[in-house]
């Protein structure tokens, strides 16, 4: 039977810990900050950030939710910088996608590296690429936690990393480059995917295709990272077909995988930067 | 026969084009300008930035030359940052490795990314990750130079790339999750080199080591992109078996290929900060 990475046990792990943590130093006298920044009118993006500062509260933080509903790139990049000026705030997280028409790379470029608790800029991008210490995108460190949690090696192993995001699967592949372990990356499109998923010891997906990945594709024994989150109505897919799992020794399910883990990353991110 | 990629004529005829290009810019009222930054006493490191010195000034650039033999951390970061703000310079180098315990993310960290032609510091390399625009490492750029005058493909081709310094492999790397390419990247000690350079369609070396890939690993037709530069006295080897070539469809030879770029690919970054 394959060992399953259970993410909503381990995120309450993880949200315990930081609960005894952030009380600890707030006993100390500072009160961990983190600052939420939503643009445009997306439903789904709002109801999102809502569940952060709730959880972020949670836990005994502070946060602000900044919704900047119709903005300019100028007033979102002075709402930034405000930001990385206030001492009360030791975390910023933009939500991405932003509003179309705003211009991405100058909103991240202009969150202080020391504030990039959610890995967002190209300072924090070209660190993780260097390995140099910084603030790891949320669903690279989701997975390294799942990874420890469970005894399991990063090192040494040949990783299919199946996705091409700047928030999960380049960086995911620029960490493991300064992990002695062998990467592969390859677009979710590439036609390729298969031999290369054949030889692969673990596969991330970041496929937007439910059940893309099959059974036929897959060696026996391999570890399946799941960032699939595929809608279909009001029921949620993996990229990875079930047929899978069975030939697996490890995987992340989907819905309970990596998902859950995301906001808890990012809070501990926030608390480490309190830490400072 | 394979086809060669000339690194020496490439580079002859990549200056001379330079060469007109900043002579336009002199007329228009513009000397692009280049600051290098030398730390320590090492006599290769000296002699390498003094040809690139005189290379410069031989297209008509202007240059200074910043020896600083014993020097801090502190003091370096305030000439780095006193050449950010200097108007007359326009592209700033800092020559690594640094003389020994001086702190080389700190140096690099501080060049304004505006100015940063040697694409060292981590908002570049973050840049590179996300494929923005920005200047790419030299070493980049020379592989990707040579592939446009040669009329080659980047995209579509399954790339190893072996190696794994800061300056080259891992932003080669991930320069490539940009360009519809597969990419796999492997430490020059990773035991599965060979399985991995088996099913490769261009293989890039930077492994320290020479004729570390030998005919056995590699199939028919595969672009051989060495940057393997390991001397023996005065004689210089690639990282690639000469038996290699027989095999190959187009390499780079081993003295006279993507070596004699890098100066160029430097002055050519610089010359565009110029004519921002």
């Amino acid at each position: 039977m394959p060992v399953v990475l259970d993410g909503r046990e381990t995120t309450s792990k993880v949200m315990e810990e930081l609960t005894a943590e952030v009380a600890e130093l707030v006993e100390k006298g500072t009160t961990p900050g983190l600052a939420l920044v939503l643009t445009g009118e997306d439903k789904y993006s709002a109801r999102y950030v809502k569940l952060k500062k709730k959880r972020a509260e949670s836990i005994g933080m502070y946060c602000e939710f900044h919704h900047l509903e119709q903005t300019t790139d100028e007033e979102l990049v002075a709402l930034v910088e405000k930001l990385n000026e206030d001492p009360n705030i030791h975390g910023i997280m933009v939500q991405l996608p932003l509003a179309k028409g705003l211009d991405e790379l100058k909103a991240v470029d202009a969150i202080d590296p020391e504030k990039d608790v959610d890995g967002l800029s190209p300072n924090t991008l070209g660190k993780v690429l260097m390995g140099e210490n910084c603030y790891t995108p949320a669903g690279v460190e989701a997975i390294m936690e799942l990874f420890k949690r469970y005894d399991l090696d990063v090192e040494g192993k040949h990783w299919l990393v199946a996705g091409e995001t700047n928030f999960l699967s380049k960086p995911l592949a620029a960490y493991l480059m300064n992990k002695k372990a062998r990467v592969t990356q390859a677009g979710p499109k590439c036609p390729h995917i298969p031999e290369l998923a054949k030889s692969a010891d673990v596969i991330s997906t970041e496929m937007f295709k439910k059940h893309a990945i099959t059974a036929d594709m897959v060696k026996d024994g391999v570890i399946i990272i799941d960032n699939g989150n595929n809608y279909e109505g009001k029921k949620v897919f993996g990229d990875v077909d079930p047929a899978v799992l069975e030939k697996a020794s490890v995987y992340t399910p989907v819905p309970g995988g990596t998902g859950p883990m995301l906001i808890a990353m990012l809070l501990r991110n926030t608390l480490k930067a309190a830490s400072k």
